[in-house]
């Protein structure tokens, strides 16, 4: 098999607008004879060189990659007292720029961090957004706030710490490799500086690209489901308006924008690991395996929520996960959840202090998240034993910056 | 270009013995077309597949693979109060055999975690060793701790958390998948129930496999320096001599092994930002962006701690860090640095809570890091207004478990 040489890696990164550029396509090959080592040249993958173009009207980053980046961050900013209008918009004007530079695996004009030097663009995907608590600063009329944009109700189970939850600005940072994170982190950090300052940042991950043998293989989460199989698809017709703000919404600005909903669940691991996989298969309503719901089929066969057991008992129980979020029981409500494991370490008692970075996108959170957690809530999800919403922030994430403009110029630029 | 199918794929999972057993190799494949996406079948690629077998008689996770893993975790246990010698001996097998599973990307028998599931080896390396704190435990006799074990000396410029410090035994997870690491380390924690339990726990990364178009490139820390250029490199002839305990030290088991620093080093990144970039090479005495030493010259070339500028000053400057912590002032001292970066969000102040989790591998610490470090310390090297050393740990790393046997076998079997 020929394999590329260092310069045809080179030659081939720069990508152009369309969707998702460069598709990571690799090929494999095995040292049977046990060398220590494969030539320099033959190593090289396409990992760093893929480049994710923001599919306009949308920001990147919400629906594409079609596969989700192996890390994540997320963090929140707050603007510093008395920032003005104009510094407001002065940001969105230099993280419009440095997005454009750092996705593309460029160093922003005068940046004097190497962090990621030497390293692709890595699919790096970068989502700004704007709080609940942004209107009311900086020139923003409090009245401005969409009704989306609500801050989300009190639930009953959840043990929030505010000091790690909202912000006026949110950001959700995405690529292949951690360090690439980091330094877009860093440099949106730097130019803030003087206009906010980071309230919170968490980091998780996914599956790294080439892990499994089956890219489209939906991915496993700490408590080792599969997660994310009843996630609409971007095939299917109604996708757009479930995910994505309707080009006709009352509120301008965020046509072509999304809600994002981001928790911070911890798992109780210990607890979870105690029970026997059955139980734990009756607790979801799905097998720990395959990911087939209880009432038969495989993972992606719709789930019968009269199914019966032979005993004449539901297959899927009263108070399992997936019937209590089942879209039919919460008025159709449906959300893409693109979520990151998070593992912190131990927590001060010496349990596992991991967990699902929660991140879910939808048109409405009206008709997204918010029914779905009160009936979760309400009606005992079997889950919630196992599980704690230790955090939680609510962002409107801009449409795409329009061409030659910048991110939230609709709401900041009249 | 013929690509892989899936067939092809799994057929290549299995390896054998034989050092780094799978090369990833791999194909950059772009779509100039802007097609939204690559056939399942084409972007498999081989990261999944990779497994390393220990280079008896060392383990893995030290000198191989080669190429460091995109993901580690650092964690200690302790044993149980009052555990036994035959509980000791029973949990070090129990690891040895859950190890080779995990390593070879199998379940390991009876494991009801799915959590890895459909996920490959993904280059997992397990290194398991001994700390200071074990001997007078489980009927080890205070006097069998090696003298290379003793407790490392208190250091003038660090602020050390014992509680997130030292430990009866230490675990070094590598992987290029992050969910795999986790759940090896879980099914360790599970097979250590009842005699020992983690003590602290911590993450990091390092760069990605395929990120960079040159695979043997030095990687680069968070302050943005090309870190490891002056590594021990295995074709040297006293390699061995530097990292694993000789064939005929004293300690008889432990012939084969490294003696593991460990320390959380945060990094002071605001403090770092606010230098010029002139400023911040001089604190390390090398260039930023290619890595060479300022006395002139490329990344590899020797550093001439006599070169001077025109001026007549110094070209490395009397507190840079190279010039404090090369071997020709510290009696020889090597060590094999294989340090990960971290990214744990903010601390309470709203600092970036992030840096390196330094791991260093060498025979003697005595002629390696505890040296260097008072060195460092005594002689106020400049980088130390950057770095806080946080947390610290001393393991007796032992050998690759002997054929049929178990590791920590030379000291436990007796």
């Amino acid at each position: 098999m020929k394999l590329p040489t260092r310069r045809a890696f080179l030659a081939t990164g720069a990508t152009g607008l369309g969707g998702v550029a460069a598709g990571a396509a690799a090929s494999a090959l095995l040292l049977d004879d046990g060398s220590p080592a494969t030539p320099a040249a033959d190593r090289v993958t396409s990992l760093g060189t893929a480049s994710v173009a923001a599919p306009f009207p949308h920001q990147a980053g919400i629906s594409v990659p079609a596969q989700q980046q192996g890390h994540g961050t997320v963090a929140a900013f707050d603007l510093v007292p008395g920032a003005s209008p104009a510094q407001l918009k002065a940001l969105m004007q230099a993280w419009t720029a440095a997005i454009a530079d750092l996705t593309a695996g460029r160093a922003p004009a005068g940046d004097p961090d190497t962090t990621a030097l030497g390293s692709g663009p890595c699919s790096l995907t970068i989502t700004v957004g704007f709080g609940p608590s942004l209107f009311g600063k900086a020139g923003l009329d409090a009245a401005r706030r969409p009704p989306q944009l609500a801050p989300l109700p009190v639930f009953g189970t959840e043990k929030l710490d505010p000091a790690r939850g909202d912000g006026d600005l949110g950001v959700v940072l995405a690529a292949d490799d951690a360090l690439v994170v980091f330094h877009a982190l860093r440099t949106l950090t730097r130019a803030a500086a003087g206009t906010a300052k980071p309230r919170w940042v968490m980091s998780g991950f996914s599956r790294a690209p080439g892990s499994s043998p089956d890219p489209d293989a939906t991915g496993r989460n700490l408590m080792g489901q599969l997660d994310g199989t009843n996630n609409p698809a971007p095939a299917q017709p109604d996708f757009a308006s479930k995910v994505y703000v309707a080009p006709d919404d009352a509120t301008a600005w965020m046509r072509g924008g999304s809600y994002l909903v981001f928790r911070r669940i911890r798992m109780l691991l210990t607890s979870w690991d105690a029970q026997t996989t059955a139980e734990q298969e009756r607790v979801i309503g799905r097998r720990k395996d395959t990911g087939a719901p209880l009432s038969g089929g495989t993972e992606h066969t719709p789930v019968n929520l009269a199914g019966q057991n032979p005993d004449g008992s539901l297959a899927i129980r009263g108070d399992a996960h997936i019937r209590l979020a089942a879209a039919a029981g919460n008025g159709g409500a449906a959300m893409l959840r693109r979520g990151l494991s998070y593992d912190d370490g131990l927590t001060a008692d010496g349990e596992p202090d991991a967990g699902l970075l929660f991140l879910a996108w939808q048109a409405d959170p009206g008709h997204g998240f918010i029914p779905v957690q009160q009936r979760l809530t309400r009606n005992m999800d079997a889950l919630n034993r196992f599980t704690t919403h230790e955090t939680s922030a609510l962002f409107a994430m801009v449409p795409a910056a329009p061409p030659g403009g910048y991110l939230g110029q609709g709401l900041l630029g009249a």
